[in-house]
């Protein structure tokens, strides 16, 4: 087994929600030692939705697999001392600090910069200035609600995906693998504020939006689910169910001109049009009509019929599939007879990527590791319950004894290890 | 000025459209020196829309800034060769490849690592088994577009934020620093590929998605603008717009309920359903008449007055903003007065992440550098005009003499530097 990519790194996760814990887990499937730090009983996001049948959070599962869990009394100086200990003895990969609590000195760069002066510290806040914000009210003033959905619809159109909190945790873990590289190279610590907001204005940013809209002085329409600038939609299939399908350069648009039967009327079309619908833009000014020629080809057809014969094509297209059609799809027997090892775990999972693991709390479920695959890539390990890690931390980073770790218990100081909760 | 964390290293990246790109210009943005090299005349990204008025693609200039930029025939064993003696060429901090580039011998890993053992090669492709995808087609397999959208509506809903690509971007940059930290510490390069299936299916498993349809068996109903689990949603305003409201927290929802004089109706409404609002789960059950109660206080408000009732309580708003009415609040002229250097350079920009820069081929344009703020982060910088660096790269790093140069650029190997296509 080739050693993981992040052996040596351990990362001090005092976080709720999505961001800092997605950010303390991407390090944490990579091999980083990642200490999630709670209050006694678990942060705000302990039992957030969606719930499994036993009552434990299927959310809080998902986002700390493969980390340690730790529960302190945050109110109590000695449990305040205890995470500045943590950082100071986490040793020469550790004094690494992942945050999105705000507002508290002792957890503040300043205060542990002085116990460990190469601390790597990153905050991760709602506004540039310090004030809250969550992905929905970030997502809100960006632009994007406005301009998703149907396009005769008016009002805004939120999604459900929280992105932006997905990507200001990536950005979180890549901002630590850089200041760890470069405490490496200069032995200088890191403080790093990373705002929810700067992360979704730089990406709206990157992706011309901000641009367009300076420039152009409007606002770019609402186009259903159309891709803006080339060639994309949903179609209605024989079967009741619905496709996307996409061209996204000339090649892909002729290879569907030619599975559909209509280059010739395409070529027809663009002669009438003066149009060129090799270029992204052409395709994209006319695909209302481009759509409607080609929606009957799909309304003949169900799926089965339309992967048959766009395969072998440059087209890019996939069913919509619901939640449980993908979960019935990753469940598949298909592959297990091929795969031995999981076959006699009882996993029936049949992407390579997904496992069916055994979650303290929860029982059998799906989960994943990390997408970046690599030769070795371990298998996904479960989240742990809240607090199961006390006693092993403490006792490990420093050398506290079995009575004395007991007492901080008793004391209320810190967490039991044995949490009436489930994670 | 505190020196950029990723100094020292090299990335050559073969790139186009989102992904790829957006990881490149993630650790360019943080100090590595990031060579994306295209095919003479560009890659099939070059035009993507939006446009700037001069023709060239905001797109592609706002997923590029701060790269160097060569051209290379691709298809000219010489044009694969000079790729192959870069990768050689680039240093202790080199040697890092990152591509979506698929189906090109001469650019796989194993081709590379003759060369160059220890180098680090991250694949971005469609699905793990190599078949293509895009974000678009990625999305509509992943159970969103049918919870997306107004709780009537029964047709799938496309997200427009292409938000599988952004973090399929931001994995490879993880991947990519992980992987160097590895090679510092043991020598070793790594092959690493990253399909953008895979990280929407970790992305949705680790939300939770996959566990709760595999438990429940059923898929999450579709509910417009709310909350899954809390209590968050949109409101009209008096004015005619729209803000979105977060209650993450028991506290949060108190808050509220006291701003808008709700609190003894919320009380008696507890009383009334058995339900407990500070609870999550309840406020979430009893959304809609939650909501309805709450709507006629935000219809007889503007969104000034609303802005001052709810100033200094924990609730989370924002206004619903356009693309227009964003650029127009990052053009502001209130901060202008009090930031000379900003003024003195006609920067109209007024958030800190956010400047005015003179981009090549488009002209003054908003842009933003890294969102990972720290002490000394730079200003944000241009995308290069394609090519620009074509001569310099070859004479820096493979000590090619001007006459070389040309020559290549002659037989049409490399670029000639003077593209006739602008970014």
């Amino acid at each position: 087994m080739t050693a993981a990519l992040l052996d040596g790194l351990t990362v001090l996760e005092i976080s709720s929600f999505v961001a800092a814990p997605l950010g303390g887990m991407t390090l944490a499937q990579l091999g980083a030692d990642v200490i999630r730090i709670d209050p006694i009983g678990g942060a705000a996001d302990q039992h957030r939705w969606p719930l499994a049948p036993s009552g434990a959070s299927l959310y809080w599962a998902g986002l700390n697999k493969a980390k340690k869990s730790v529960t302190l009394n945050f109110r109590d100086p000695d449990g305040q001392r205890i995470l500045t200990d943590l950082v100071a003895a986490s040793g020469p990969g550790g004094g690494i600090v992942l945050t999105n609590a705000v507002g508290r000195p002792w957890l503040g760069y300043d205060q542990l910069a002085r116990v460990r002066p190469d601390v790597i510290h990153l905050q991760i806040q709602g506004h540039h200035d310090g004030r809250p914000a969550v992905d929905y009210t970030v997502n809100a003033g960006m632009g994007f609600p406005l301009i998703t959905g149907p396009e005769e619809y008016q009002a805004p159109v939120n999604h459900v995906l929280p992105a932006w909190d997905i990507a200001c945790g990536l950005y979180a873990a890549i901002g630590l693998l850089s200041a760890e590289r470069h405490r490496q190279r200069t032995g200088e610590g890191s403080q790093i504020t990373l705002a929810l907001e700067d992360v979704a204005l730089a990406l709206t940013g990157n992706l011309g939006f901000l641009a367009e809209a300076q420039l152009a002085g409007t606002d770019r329409p609402r186009i259903g689910n159309h891709l803006y600038g080339g060639f994309a939609r949903d179609f209605a299939t024989a079967d009741g169910e619905r496709v996307m399908v996409a061209t996204i350069t000339g090649r892909h648009f002729a290879d569907l001109a030619t599975a559909t039967g209509l280059t010739g009327t395409f070529a027809e079309l663009e002669r009438l049009l003066g149009a060129d619908f090799a270029a992204d833009g052409d395709r994209y000014i006319h695909r209302e009509v481009i759509a409607s020629l080609l929606a009957p080809w799909f309304a003949d057809r169900d799926v089965a019929e339309i992967g048959r014969q766009l395969a072998g094509t440059s087209v890019l297209w996939s069913r919509y599939r619901r939640f449980t059609d993908l979960v019935g799809d990753l469940l598949r027997d298909g592959d297990r007879a091929s795969d031995g090892d999981r076959a006699s775990d009882g996993d029936r999972a049949s992407h390579p990527l997904i496992r069916e693991i055994n979650q303290p709390g929860i029982g059998r479920v799906l989960a994943s590791g990390s997408p970046l695959a690599r030769e070795g890539r371990p298998d996904p390990e479960p989240a742990p319950l809240l607090g199961a890690d006390t006693a092993a931390v403490l006792a490990d980073l420093l050398g506290l004894s079995a009575q004395d770790i007991g007492a901080l218990a008793d004391r209320g100081v810190a967490g039991s290890g044995h949490p009436g909760g489930s994670p």
